[in-house]
């Protein structure tokens, strides 16, 4: 049997970050033709990708020295097609524990218009030292 | 203020659809450094991406005559990190009503390790006449 | 094997519609020993149900006659565990299409403290005439 | 302003675990005229209480002395409406790590159909000794 090849992306995905700080980010992307997907409206992974790295962006300054996030699991509804355009995810941190973020991002375009919203869970690793109790306990 | 660009997914994503058809779908990712994240780890985006497109794939030849589908919402869990390889999605349509299809979607790599889940619904476009009924109703 | 059997909410759940109106709604539920897990904290089911009633409330308004609406799929992140008090989830419908609407839903203590997060997907259905069409079309 | 109460569950909802072991669980329902919602299908927040108990029973057979688990977040997907019958939820584990554990549940009727799926996050407390450090380390 042959295989299809599905070429995604082809130009990268290129994101701003706008600012970020107190568990907060904004996260820009220049939507590209390269986005799309087979019916023409942006692919749901350079939304996704907006989202996540987003998220990232807002729990980052939130850490201590030495921490460091990884996606536990996100979720994204996808609101309204997109097809054009620059979208701006605003991500927040709704809470950090000492090892669990909760974080949201809404996606909206120039005009504001919401076109996704996420809503995921971050692990925060604690650098741990020899004896295997966390750094500075 | 100076914003900070973040280039992902530089020499794009490439996906192999392995086969489909029942309502279901195998698409496969080679793993480049090119989509990895800032802390060194396959990129969320990369995984989201390989699932979307997998699932988009599986429920593809359930569709009728003229039907497209679009994702409304999907959820990834990252079960384990990647770094290098060659992944599967294994999509299956768990049901397809006249509007709604809930899929999800297991990420494997090639020694069978499961690495990340997904699950979502999607919506099932019917073409409608000029009178606005379904097409052949 | 004998099972075991696992006895919930046997005071049941009364939930408060404090308010609703302009695709927003408030709904409470007062915490009872009831209500309560196997270790102690409220059970998931319950901030669900809460949440799951609270987000159909928020789009009941938006309805035009004859139309219902069903939820497609949830999804809710424990911010904090909760032990007592009053809750209230304010939900929110983010986007109502014709037959899709996005709605998430906060919900907070007393003294205004997240507990918990939801976002979901709901179905519209739309009555329909014996020729198939949608009603006033 | 009068509020108006929603009376939910008033019975209670009483599940059967029917066998765990091995990082699996199944778990059934009785469903009973109280546990209907306002349109008269099955509350979503009863096949959530179904799907998340069934999640903690898989779970906690892999648990080690001492240790315990709370949900972090789960979401579920309605397949198809139910209003009677029996209905039960077979939960696996996909990955327990030291803090973290991936569940799914499967819900079907006695006769097989599939009527809700749900995936989950839940975390995994370990006590630890006075001085900090793990249990045993």
């Amino acid at each position: 049997m042959t295989t299809r090849r599905i070429a995604l992306f082809k130009e990268g995905i290129d994101l701003e970050l706008l600012s970020s700080g107190g568990g907060a980010s904004e996260v820009s992307l220049q939507v590209k033709p390269s986005h799309m997907n087979a019916v023409g409206v942006l692919h749901g992974g350079a939304v996704f990708t907006l989202v996540d790295s987003g998220m990232a962006c807002a729990i980052m300054e939130l850490l201590r020295q030495g921490e460091t996030c990884v996606s536990i699991e996100i979720k994204v509804q996808n609101v309204a097609p997109v097809r054009e355009g620059t979208l701006v995810a605003s991500s927040v941190v709704l809470h950090k524990g000492r090892t669990i973020a909760h974080v949201e991002s809404e996606v909206r375009t120039a005009q504001g218009r919401l076109v996704a919203k996420g809503m995921g869970t971050f692990f925060v690793r604690t650098p741990v030292t020899a004896r295997g109790e966390p750094r500075g306990s």
